[in-house]
């Protein structure tokens, strides 16, 4: 029922080179979905996502469910239309921001209530209405609704919540019944390997499209997450989408690829390039900083992108001091470039069979100091 | 030594089809200039001014002295290579600017000295230095240093001021010797017709390459302009490029393109662009209301614009309530579209000899009511 297949072609030992296959287009992974919170990647347009390999991004029912409203989109012909973006869009269940909300939230075995931060209003969401809302958005990968544990918590609260999370997969997949898009599972269990592991073998039981991992990325250190997924993905079913939610560094990443994950999503690139953080291969520019002021090069002259084969880093050091549109316009196109010749670099690699070598290299690359042969 | 002609082709009363090349590219006239005050014209990349048809445009030599500086400019290889547009720029003299400052600046025979509004370090700007960072940046149409007298002003400080102008145009053309690009004097005399009179006299006999109207569009009403218009445009020679600085609606546009006006530029179309007033035939439709909420149609169902093929208004309304820096963009793309389509109708309809009759159709839909065809 759930309209798409997903084919491992190569692995290399727990990497997979894969493709998903959804009506509305194939997705080669790995790949990272850049976020477009309000139905909109911050300053890009769909044509541009596209033109740079994008291929599936991530919208938040919490945000459009609040701001139009599910039932505005539904009526305009539903979130692709609403748009003007035809290929796979995979929504979140709106589990995380609700969690985000922090006090401003209530949370019982039948849901979650929370004040708008838009308007102040209360507003209840649960499986059943987190299903109804991505039903009327027209999503092609529907997330399960689901209790984010918050770092740190002690044992016995994140049984109960991963527990809770549990039950709410199961009314999510109730409530799924019909919808031709594929429907993800969430791992909870915070930061206990035991929890994780009940919390996978639960949803293997009730049985879903692709299995999400969810909880990580929210404050724990870099080697804590590793042990995560340490303990999660081998106990995901290999015939199966594995999503690593919110994640991350490029760093983040290919730990993760390497572990077995298929897919992620993360507002870094697009957030980190408004502020003027650039990721190059020797890590990152800071193009704020007034020794670019008057540099006549590219971010990286290596790099292929429509930013760096036309624009100066004095050229963008003045748009960002200035507060330009077009400052973050370009920036954006960077790092999201980036990101997406980080996943074909991976994706290459792992085809090839040459992963770890692979990853030595970027993470000498990552760690040296920026080359001088063009300066 | 202008490095530029300029054509009547055709013209329809007092006004003109024409045509003035310059060394980077011709630019059919009557034309009107995008703004790009820090060197780039908010939210678009210079491809899109291109292929909106953009021919020339505008940028601020008061602005750009002070960020990134001129000589920051000049040593990056010229403002064309920094913002990457390879087509005629312009420039003003920063004479406007300075005095928008107000009361932080002051005024001598010999120039004017200001506080940056940037970091609030003494400046002076005089002829000789606009002149000379008009150099610097490799403008193709340099701007006379001017003084922009407020409105209302009395006639013995208006006359004082326009005298000074004269005297600073004199010593800006001495100063812009050996200058390739071409060089424009500003009539100045405020809502007074003699001075206006005794500004253009004066400039003629000096003898520049164009000639603009300054002091218009600061407060006055619209008739005032026009009787300003109509005094001072006959007095400019027939074979110079006139040029209307800082101006305007389409309907100034359009009454000063009668007049025999052939230059135009004005924030209006990118600034109303960002606060959700978008011009359509039948008026403006203010984006923000409420109204289009769900409002599935374009902005102009007959327009041909990227925004308007692809995007409803009730996504831009979306857009626009959220802050989303896409709105910024698809509204300005649409408002630049619309004031060079409604430059090439002007330039239509001059060349067959129609111009009264399709300014009274012009002005007939711009006070009807939106068609109701559509909805």
């Amino acid at each position: 029922m759930s309209g798409y297949s997903f084919t491992v072609e190569a692995s290399d030992g727990e990497a997979r080179r894969a493709r998903a296959s959804f009506a509305r287009g194939a997705v080669e992974l790995p790949a990272f979905m850049p976020v477009g919170t309000h139905a909109t990647v911050k300053a890009m347009t769909p044509g541009e996502l596209d033109g740079l390999g994008v291929r599936i991004l991530v919208a938040n029912t919490f945000h459009l469910m609040l701001r139009p409203g599910a039932g505005v989109v539904e009526a305009l012909g539903g979130l692709h239309r609403f748009m003007h973006w035809e290929r796979p869009i995979l929504t979140d269940s709106g589990g995380f921001q609700v969690f985000s909300l922090g006090a401003r939230r209530s949370i019982s075995e039948e849901g979650v209530e929370f004040r708008s931060p838009i308007d102040g209003s209360k507003v209840f969401l649960d499986a059943e209405r987190s299903m109804a809302v991505q039903r009327s958005l027209g999503s092609d990968v529907v997330m399960a609704f689901d209790d984010c544990t918050a770092y740190p918590m002690d044992e016995a609260r994140t049984r109960e919540s991963m527990e809770r999370t549990l039950r709410w997969a199961k009314r999510s997949r109730a409530a799924h019944a019909g919808n031709p898009g594929a429907l993800f599972g969430i791992v909870q269990g915070g930061m206990y390997a035991s929890l994780r592991e009940r919390s996978a073998k639960g949803l293997r039981e009730a049985g879903f499209d692709g299995y999400a991992i969810g909880g990580l990325a929210v404050g724990e250190p870099f080697d804590e997450r590793l042990r995560m997924l340490d303990a999660t993905v081998p106990l995901l079913p290999g015939d199966r989408i594995r999503y690593l939610m919110g994640v991350g560094t490029p760093e983040d990443v290919v730990e993760a690829v390497r572990r077995g994950v298929d897919l992620f999503d993360c507002v870094l690139p697009t957030r980190n390039a408004r502020n003027g953080y650039l990721f190059v291969p020797w890590g990152v520019v800071k193009i704020r900083n007034r020794r670019h002021r008057e540099d006549e090069r590219p971010i990286d002259p290596a790099c292929a992108c429509h930013t760096c084969r036309h624009y100066s880093r004095a050229y963008l050091h003045h748009l960002d001091r200035c507060g330009e549109i077009l400052g973050s316009r370009l920036n954006t196109v960077h790092n999201l470039h980036f990101y997406q010749r980080l996943m074909a670099d991976v994706r290459d690699a792992i085809a090839n069979r040459r992963l770890d070598a692979w990853r030595r290299d970027f993470a000498e690359r990552r760690a040296a100091a920026e080359p001088t042969i063009e300066s």
